[in-house]
């Protein structure tokens, strides 16, 4: 059977572009739609009645949503010899807890950073910088989160590598804070899943800075 | 190798509750460490560094922590012949997404409830009963959520039903509202597994209470 792979997506979306990633490391095929998330696609409230969210994977019809959990689909779906999960439950374990941290503690730090100002800005730069140095910890000296081979935490992380440019805005610098994970994050980019997956620096600066104007404006 | 298995918890947990069920339904002997969170022992802090958070499955030694995590990990490692998680990859996507429904809609829906007073407490009640009939919905006229077995899906919101009851400290009926959740989860309470980790609902409810005033106070 002919496989049709759909993603309903957003170009500066973090949680988009681990789906990218993960389609592009397994090879995949897909057909990419873009989303006016001011004015949803029928086809994206009815694959994802729930949330109304993109990513949504649509796989031979059938609709997968939230992008960790896209991750994992895709992982066992296809390519079974370039695993992004390691198969030994507790090391499963482990990268589900890395990459679940990513999204209960980075990804909130990060947002806080767009939504404040002043001191309370402060306050969030620093619980960001904090929540990337724990993440910076755990990959240690190794080349990937998993150890030698690009995976599931690493997918579930580098999209917001894509951001560490937008730093500018807030004025500090991942680059002296963090360095090993700025080496890491390079060594990622070398891969052409990730090199494809993730949007130009200088058009997402802009996007984010008028996401921040619009946030704060609430 | 003689399996050693600790779990690091606290009674009232509704996480905890996952954990204890999955152990159960999976037949693992365990040894149940109450923890005063309000003085953490030291195992608990070595072993979740990150999140400082019960419950902790410590098997052989190695930490898994999050309740979700936790019970993936059990699934993966004990009792193939009884799986909680489907093997088909959709329908694990499937049962990954509701379970991850309730940790980021059922249970900040719940804790508002517990956090707000007067129109906002009006407002928080009528979005955790949003999310219970959603929850529902899904449900369907099925006997468990994956279909005819216990499973996952089953596991990640039983333990709010402990909670039901406290439902009279809000003044609302979640028997009026989600008659079928209800059955289900009676269905569920016949299960020892289920039975036998699920609190006294007087002594939660008298806990809840307590949590409430601490909660709105701060």
């Amino acid at each position: 059977m002919a496989e049709e792979v759909i993603l309903l997506d957003f170009w500066p979306s973090l949680f988009g572009m681990r789906a990218r990633i993960a389609l592009r490391e397994k090879g995949v095929e897909f057909d990419m739609r873009e989303e006016d998330l001011s004015n949803k696609s029928l086809l994206l409230l009815k694959m994802n009645p729930v949330h109304k969210k993109i990513p949504v994977l649509i796989h031979n019809g059938k609709p997968v949503c939230e992008s960790l959990i896209i991750v994992q689909y895709l992982d066992e779906t296809w390519g079974p010899e370039s695993p992004l999960l390691p198969s030994d439950p507790h090391e499963r374990a482990r990268a589900n807890f890395w990459a679940d941290y990513v999204d209960k503690k980075v990804y909130p730090a990060l947002r806080a950073t767009w939504l404040s100002t002043g001191e309370a800005l402060e306050a969030a730069k620093k619980e960001y910088i904090k929540c990337l140095k724990v993440s910076e910890g755990e990959l240690g000296d190794k080349a990937y989160f998993g150890g030698e081979r690009f995976g599931y935490v690493d997918v579930s992380l580098i999209p917001f590598y894509s951001l560490f440019y937008v730093e500018k805005l807030a004025d500090f610098s991942i680059v002296e804070e963090c360095p090993k994970l700025v080496a890491w994050a390079k060594r990622c980019l070398q891969r052409e899943s990730v090199a494809k997956s993730l949007p130009d620096q200088d058009k997402l600066y802009d996007f984010v800075l008028e996401l921040k104007k619009k946030l704060q404006s609430q």
